[in-house]
């Protein structure tokens, strides 16, 4: 049944499914990077107006290696898609159609958007960018967990969105391979000093051990799985989030902080007196997040305890300590695990690069121990500074 | 398809199943407490040897009142069983057959047992009830956790357990109506005083939020879902866990939890002198459980952070607090709840029961608030004597 589509049957099934006037004149570019998906951008030429078709492949190619992928990732991300665009519509692509069988998702074309990590990088700062997402996360969280929705249905939205293989990559190449001398690790041998560092520290493991069995046993709601910046279109006035295919039911504060690890990271990349736009949506998303979710639960709240005197309070400062947490790993396996980021990757010149790397690893470390004892967004700011080369 | 097995077609089943030899002379007896389950008891008269047929009945029969109840709960035990006795075999029923379409379970004849509450109150003692209860649960939560199984297969295990219908009676009936004013609730006119106290005790409810929340979030076993001493088969000798139908993939502290309340409200039951072997029970079984836990955790761990420094004693740590914490609501909803114990209800004259539901009422409470800071199982005595009617 399955078949990888081609450019002339990605136009054809685009014809069948009407989703063009009858004279549209159609032109279709693989637009994918080719590693996990085919990406077929359709567009009629006599009007503009295009459709993204995106199609699962049967594997993995990451740096050379090739591995064998479910299909069902296409399934879990079309649904989760559709979940998501009933929550919050405004922040992520329609669906037109999908296909299980083909593993296609026929979607929004998104391309008068940009990719913000490639904008961040050219040090744009998209500055709707952190109040959109602080609302989608909050949204999103908020419906799909025990207080947005019926307890019951919450179960088997959980059990729909059981995405082992998807979660296995997460468990792998954030939780663990990083923080043990793992062949899939990859970094600049002049930092070998500070990685082998990272891998005796057994107050961080310990840490990130008890943060991988958060990711590993807490559902508390339908999570993205993969909120970097790549995974988000923007423009100066909207945010559209994008392929879903690791959501799973995951702990509240999971998109939180890989996101806020990838506004890092780019911070990172940037001279210190163009960080600031960084700290202020890392600072922002946080706090509109926190009104968004606290105002549902004060009005739409389906557990009864909702009502009790200090639990919202409980679940925030909770929300808040796992994402510190899980932003301190993102940063950490961004820097020497298998997925680099470009923000750091095309720092130049190199000793630059290798400095901010350091200051990386320094910082991701120091969230992670300290997540707990922190209060307030804007300690995320102090830590950056203290762990920066100046002060070490 | 479904329809109630008579004693005549349980006999017939027998029959078809050859489970006796081809003279056997068969008699049956249904047994059930007609609530929720049919329960035959075929015996071969010929030389006393016997089965167990349960059937699931499509309705749930308590105080008077009936509701639809999900047949899948008979899948949902057999499964449990079999799953159980791959780890123990020694602390199960063994399952001969399961059919689902009649949702029926075909197993061991516990019948040389006594139900442990039924002994218990008799003022047996059960001397290796808690070493054996110990084990069971070690061994079940360890092997069906991440650290016991491929972190992959137990999320495919946790689908499978999805149990929506039986977690809800227990997050109403447990964690939700004892703590408000519900028409489930029953107890006598005399507490209402008492009860209303707890209603109005934001401090509590705070606390039992955040436990309702862990069980409504947390999947780190599977566990039994009510292990109390009415789930527990005992002799001198011999103990056998059955009706697994709550089993679903909840916290590590939960069953232990169950079983703590209710080893303390048979203690509540008693006079002073004779509390000792309660007590004894309910440290031994912790010890038990945290030992058997620990080897296998250094032994056969699947997660390379066994190793971490301190992480073991952290989750053991987390799991006594969950435990604590689970059997202060498992008391209070046992006493003023809907689904009462013998052990309690039984207690004559008329006062002596009032003061020691009044204890109970006391106990729990101070278990659920102060169970982040005790440190050992012993406290509990100490909880158990501080809130005692004398010093109060």
């Amino acid at each position: 049944m399955y078949e990888p589509l081609t450019e002339r049957s990605a136009i054809e099934l685009a014809e069948r499914l009407r989703l063009f006037p009858e004279d549209a004149s159609l032109s279709c570019r693989e637009i994918g990077d080719g590693n996990l998906n085919l990406v077929f951008h359709i567009v009629n030429t006599k009007d503009g107006h295009g459709i993204i078709i995106k199609q699962a492949l049967p594997y993995a190619k990451v740096v050379g290696e090739s591995w064998p992928l479910t299909l069902k990732r296409a399934i879990i991300e079309s649904q989760a898609l559709r979940t998501f665009a009933s929550y919050v519509p405004e922040y992520v692509p329609k669906v037109y159609y999908s296909d299980e069988s083909l593993s296609i998702t026929v979607m929004e074309d998104l391309s008068h958007l940009q990719i913000a990590r490639k904008g961040l990088i050219e040090g744009k700062t998209f500055p709707l960018l952190s109040e959109h997402i602080g609302e989608y996360v909050a949204k999103t969280l908020f419906y799909t967990s025990d207080f947005g929705m019926n307890q019951q249905q919450k179960k088997q939205l959980a059990q729909q969105f059981t995405n082992p293989e998807l979660c296995k990559i997460t468990e792998d190449l954030v939780f663990t391979d990083p923080f043990f001398d793992h062949d899939t690790n990859h970094f600049e041998t002049e930092l070998r000093q500070d990685v082998e560092k990272l891998w005796s520290d057994d107050v961080l493991k310990r840490e990130v051990a008890k943060l991988k069995r958060t990711f590993l046993t807490k559902g508390d709601a339908l999570v993205h799985g993969d909120l970097h910046t790549g995974s988000i279109f923007a423009s100066e006035t909207e945010t559209k989030v994008i392929d879903p295919e690791f959501a799973f039911y995951g702990p509240f504060g999971f998109d939180l902080g890989q996101f806020f690890a990838n506004l890092l990271l780019n911070a990172l990349s940037r001279n210190e007196q163009d960080r600031l736009p960084l700290f202020s949506h890392v600072e922002k998303t946080w706090e509109v997040f926190a009104r968004t979710f606290s105002e549902l639960w004060e009005t739409k709240s389906e557990e009864v305890y909702a009502k009790a005197d200090g639990f919202l309070e409980d679940v925030l400062r909770e929300t808040f300590t796992e994402a510190i947490g899980f932003a301190g790993c993102e940063i950490i396996r961004r820097t020497i695990g298998l997925a680099h980021v470009a923000d750091l990757d095309t720092i130049e010149p190199f000793q630059r690069r290798l400095d901010a790397k350091r200051h990386a690893l320094r910082l991701g470390r120091e969230l992670i121990v300290h997540r707990s004892t922190m209060k307030t967004m804007n300690e995320i700011k102090r830590f950056f500074e203290k762990t920066s080369l100046v002060n070490n």
